[in-house]
């Protein structure tokens, strides 16, 4: 393994967020899925828009904000994921470069335009998610080739669940996984959503089994993947497949294993829940960091829980103070 | 005089804001000038993002903040401006309509994108506005004709300084004040900003003398306009001018003149003071809603004091509760 010029690789949807307030009834009314994420088409996007209350819009998607975190702490990241050449594209693009983040896939000229995120968030901080994946799901082999030389130059190859609800960009996930893996580089995969992980059990299994070294996801998604109700079970199952999971449970913080190790991290308090979007994101940051800088177990979970405190005490997917800062004045090191 | 239809129409730059934070250094070493607006020119708009910070992108413009601060508290509102046929027109669309104000301004389908503002919001909770005007300086006589009725059916017309800054734009606030002139209906015009008062005080003056009815400025606009470093004086050569003159003046709230009466307004106090975009806006909004429905000068400038409040106490220029609450709470009765 030659030395890696970056902490994290991340492969993922590139989405721009609408984040709009919303009531209970208004989800009910226009069948909303509360708290999980849907994929709708354009008609149904430009329908529901035009239903939502007046939104501010700033860059999203999953690994896009988890790499957002990982260079918030002082990390190097770098980015694969496909805008359209339009103005939500130019936005996404601006945001995730201002960050540091490295992200050279090449626009989409002709073809969909970019991903759009409708996020109804209620009084209780939940965020209930309505994408339409537009140039966001044609990430195939061709774009993760087209950086191939980033992928073998990274710690940890990372990958978000969403982007199997498409048979393209899951190719280009078994080939970022291969690349990675002939570089001796780890691999790691979120589960994303329930029901992502509900629509492609066998697909994940699969790849999780045969590709992946650390495995994330919430107590619902790795319960759906293993098809279990008892999230022991589950991270039983886990603990002998993949090199390290890590399980967020909410309030209750995470568990991390690796082997016989087991490890309960506490979640951070926070003085006001106000929105729920990006916790599960920014918890993935911290632990790939901590992971990729040979921190402790514990420290990289630490770290998880510094990152998804801050980002749910405000509005918005991604740090809007300096995680670096926090990580340090918990004393925490990161070489 | 018949019924109105609206309590407010305005005419004015629609633009998506981008927010962002900055340091006084950035603003120096960028030529950026310091809480004023400058307009720039697509390339330098391009560049100057370019350097900017990750940012939040929400709709703006300041007669749009101000009809949608009308709306928050219960008034009818509708707008006059242009967009262009592309992400941002659109989202500036549906946030305008999503508040309930009545907009039909056809978007323009060939020519310059829609208008983007970059904001940079310094520590000190000032903001330093970059706007590449586009689409939005594209409101002419045809615009404001084609909501004929509109301008007709609004007990005030509300016209947006900044829009001075193109010739064909002017011809069409001209044509508004005519029309609101010929129905009966008062006329009101924000001068801006200063520097716009500066490139443009002889129209302005020539305006203000013919066509408006109301005046809005700040100590700054309003001494520039009559070239006066004297406050009292610049108060009373509107008062010999103008029907009514408002003008704001920050922390020490604000100044409003009709014939001989003067009224006093205190600013509202803020538990915080966190971005002052859309300060100017939401005084406007509050003095306008008071004066349409008839409130005394005291409670009109109460109610501006109450929304420019609420605006600065947060991120971005529109407010983010029911404004209508607050001036309840406050015991003004809008009738």
């Amino acid at each position: 393994m030659s030395a890696s010029q970056f902490d994290v690789l991340a492969v993922g949807n590139a989405i721009v967020d609408v984040l709009s307030p919303a009531t209970d009834e208004f989800l009910e009314q226009e069948g909303i899925a509360k708290a999980a994420m849907t994929l709708i088409d354009e008609e149904r996007a430009t329908y529901l828009y035009s239903k939502m209350q007046p939104g501010k819009e700033a860059s999203g998607g999953s690994a896009a904000n988890t790499v957002a975190g990982i260079a918030s702490m002082g990390g190097k990241a770098a980015y694969i994921g496909k805008v359209a050449a339009d103005q939500l594209g130019e936005i996404f693009t601006h945001d995730i470069r201002a960050i540091g983040v490295s992200f050279d896939t090449p626009p989409l000229q002709d073809g969909p335009a970019t991903a759009r995120c409708l996020i109804n968030v209620t009084d209780d901080a939940q965020r209930s998610m309505s994408t339409f994946l537009g140039a966001a799901a044609l990430v195939t082999e061709e774009e993760v080739e087209h950086d191939a030389e980033k992928v073998r130059a990274s710690e940890i190859i990372y990958l978000e669940g969403y982007l199997f609800d498409r048979e393209e960009a899951k190719r280009g996930y078994v080939r970022a996984a291969e690349l990675a893996a002939a570089a001796n580089r780890l691999t790691a995969l979120t589960l994303s959503d329930l029901f992502c992980v509900e629509r492609h059990r066998a697909a994940f299994r699969h790849l999780v089994a045969n590709h992946i070294d650390i495995l994330i996801a919430n107590e619902a998604e790795i319960c759906a993947l293993y098809e279990t109700e008892d999230f022991d079970t589950a991270i039983e199952h886990a603990r002998g497949e993949v090199g390290i999971a890590a399980v967020t449970r909410s309030e209750k913080g995470a568990v991390i294993v690796r082997g016989d190790e087991t490890v309960a991290v506490s979640a951070e308090p926070v003085d006001e829940l106000v929105d729920t979007t990006g916790a599960g994101d920014l918890f993935a940051a911290g632990l790939l960091l901590g992971l990729a800088r040979g921190n402790s177990l514990a420290e990289a979970g630490r770290m998880g829980a510094i990152a998804a405190a801050e980002v749910i005490s405000h509005y918005g997917a991604r740090p809007e103070v300096e995680l670096k800062r926090l990580v340090e004045q918990a004393e925490i090191e990161i070489s």
